[in-house]
């Protein structure tokens, strides 16, 4: 029977484990958790911090008894401290400072990321927080509720801080975002990230761009925050949600090849250059299916992924790991955000010839009620007319995501932008038209890249 | 200048027209169209006569000016009486019965279909309704709100019935709706068929399956309404929608070949059996994307890519409609059905070897606010994993229509049902899973044809 270890009880680590299992049941996984939250969707801890979510509980994809129950072994409360790869160990370290080595045949790791702490005077303060784990976000929930505090300030307006000026808000703060960029939700076009930054405004958000965070002071109950361009403000709370890195220090220590910001090295059977470690998740290099090469693009959905095909693997399969394509989407308030593929300037350094245009169309039949605007941006080449990316922005009702999803699958198959009309999609008056959004904005893509005027 | 006609100013009509404009910008094509309502959503009718659009003039896809200054010339209220196809002349009569031949060098044939009038004693009686044409729904809205109706019965638990049941309860009727088949909704599944049963239940919609309608008899104000099984019930309206056949008297008198229920023959150019005669939309025959034959498949959908086809190749284009998958959604209440490709019995016709499956899953993390359960239904090949087909049945806030078209998507790339798990698709908590529901469906699926259980 394979002893297979793994490191890390979140997507990546909880994925390989059920795989392995499925693949030979004969296999118990023991998983490795350094805090008692394995299997928590922290995806959703803005919606914990706003109270959508009143057990935080519930955010749990398995239950600790589930996981059990599937045959997984848990290690809770416990850091893996060293790997000694020619002796197939892995150290590790109870709360107590209780040392004790596991052996392993096959080792997955999935450590996952931290949040980057930028160079703020006053960032360690309290009131001042990162958003990662569980833990991070019991901090903030204890503060929330026990001064309760009344404003917010957040540095960063990517995916996590937009998340949270909704969730804030929800929760009936007064918040602003900063960011230093031009516009907010930078992994959208300006465009679409100038009407992101407008929903948060209608909804009471004060959105600051171009302006850097240099210092955070206390100031009797509250925290002082300024920046660059003589930024000023005076909040109850400081959220710093400006990226994250690899967690890879203990593959490092192993000897593990690292490359793009410290990510481990991987192939696309997610072997790491040591032999029977593998590595999953938010700590490694991702294959990107469309630039056919290594990224660090650390995101849920490809953890779960790559998770499997690593359990799999550990485990006698040969699997290779397709790879991503960035998808992604967010709600932020009324509206939902998502891309998939490359944007252009993306597509121009891979290469390409790309033209990017957009279309602004109704969701559905504005005959029917209830019918919003959607914009949708497509990014094709333009000597092949392939497609390779998309971006659409619409209301939360509006299926943005899954209209997302219809370019994610068309990418997948190296479709042309021409293609795209030909493809047999659904239509009923109060969802789509009888060209979806989706094939108006190709059938628009190619007549703007002609020179033709859209109706 | 190549002198362009087409007969029909529906969704094929007007699609012919606005490509071969697009693509020849001399061409100035003539419109023949029997009725006085160009380019209008007859998918839209149902929620007209619910009152949900006020104004029946917003049906229009574009409205009369909008065609004519894209440079259509509109014969509207003129029937298309023959073709004389050697001299390439159409005869058209007006409503006053004047007589006139159009000439052209190329003609479209979008003649579209009519409602299926069944054998029924008593279906001419006044109250007693089809619904197809503008006309039609005049007819009906007439009767509703002079007759101040109360109480409706629908012929047949199709598409359109299905539609009407919930537009009229909408209206404050009481309905029933009687079915010949074992479900309504028989282009699904019977479990997803039975599911759309209660939903008409729950809001008060009566459904009467198994039973035959077979004769309607006026009774003072009412009309009784008697069929098999001793079936007996007293309303005040009755609309009788079995289905459509294909409207190709016209095309056949000029010696057009046609062939499935009498629909007109084409190639996948669109071309018919006569030199220079162009057919498209719901009275011709359908090349089916994956039985790669041809089929009778009237959709709304097919018709705009069929006349975009025809009117290109008419002014000298070269394209191939790539075929349909018979995809389509409709909403019920507050559930939507979806559906695309083959279901078992089609792919066994066709000479697979599928396997049907369905998981019941939530639309989104449950841990977020307003999660529904929806079931996802996957024909593939037991052999090859050839993904053949999907149905959906979930709330119409559960993103099901594009949901439906991922599958129709993979369909059209010949993905396998394995591949389907690939997919970069987008997450959010409030929109999906980190496995989408569609990939949870395929991984369970899988499971099952091993004869594994599904968590």
């Amino acid at each position: 029977m394979t002893r297979l270890v793994i490191i890390g009880g979140s997507d990546a680590g909880i994925s390989a484990a059920l795989r392995a299992r499925e693949v030979d049941p004969s296999v118990e996984p023991t998983l490795v958790i350094a805090d008692r939250y394995p299997n928590f969707s922290i995806c959703g801890l803005p919606f914990y911090l706003s109270g959508e979510v009143s057990d935080w509980r519930s955010l749990a994809h398995r239950t600790k008894d589930e996981i059990e129950q599937a045959g997984i072994r848990l290690l809770m409360d416990h850091h893996a401290k060293a790997i000694a790869a020619e002796k197939k160990l892995v150290q590790v370290v109870d709360r107590q400072g209780g040392t004790r080595e596991v052996q392993y045949d096959r080792l997955v790791i999935g450590t996952g990321a931290e949040s980057i702490k930028p160079n703020i005077r006053g960032i360690d303060l309290p009131g001042v927080f990162l958003l990662r784990w569980m833990d991070d976000s019991f901090a903030v929930y204890k503060w929330l509720t026990e001064h309760e505090s009344r404003s917010a300030l957040i540095v960063g307006g990517g995916y996590i801080g937009m998340e949270m000026a909704d969730a804030l808000s929800f929760r009936g703060l007064s918040v602003k975002v900063v960011e230093f960029a031009k516009t907010v939700l930078t992994t959208v076009d300006g465009p679409l990230g100038e009407q992101v930054a407008a929903e948060l405004e209608r909804h009471g958000v004060k959105v600051v761009t171009g302006v850097g965070i240099e210092s955070i002071d206390a100031e009797g109950q509250s925290l002082k925050v300024q920046g660059t361009k003589e930024f000023n403000a005076q909040v109850d709370l400081v959220l710093v949600a400006v990226g994250c890195r690899p967690s890879t220090t203990l593959a490092a220590g192993a000897g593990i090849q690292t490359g793009l910001k410290g990510a481990i090295k991987v192939n696309r059977r997610m072997e790491t250059s040591v032999p029977d470690i593998y590595g999953a998740g938010d700590c490694v290099e991702t294959w990107h299916n469309l630039l056919k090469k290594y990224t660090y693009l650390p995101l849920g959905t490809t953890a779960h992924k790559q998770g499997r095909v690593a359990g799999e693997n550990a485990v006698g399969g040969n699997r290779e790991f397709e790879g991503s394509l960035g998808t992604q989407a967010v709600k932020i308030f009324d509206l939902v955000a998502g891309r998939t593929g490359l944007r252009d300037t993306e597509a121009q350094e891979a290469g390409f010839d790309p033209f990017t245009d957009h279309l602004e169309t109704w969701d559905h039949k504005v005959y029917y009620p209830g019918a919003e605007k959607m914009i949708i941006r497509i990014t094709g080449d333009r000597r092949t007319q392939r497609l390779l990316g998309a971006q659409i922005l619409g209301h939360r009702r509006s299926e943005v995501s899954k209209r997302i999803d219809i370019f994610a699958t068309a990418l997948f198959s190296n479709m042309t932008i021409e293609q795209l009309s030909d493809l047999d999609l659904s239509y009923t008056p109060p969802l789509s038209s009888p060209w979806d959004p989706v094939q108006m904005a190709a059938q628009a893509w190619i007549k703007r890249l002609r020179g033709l005027s859209v109706q």
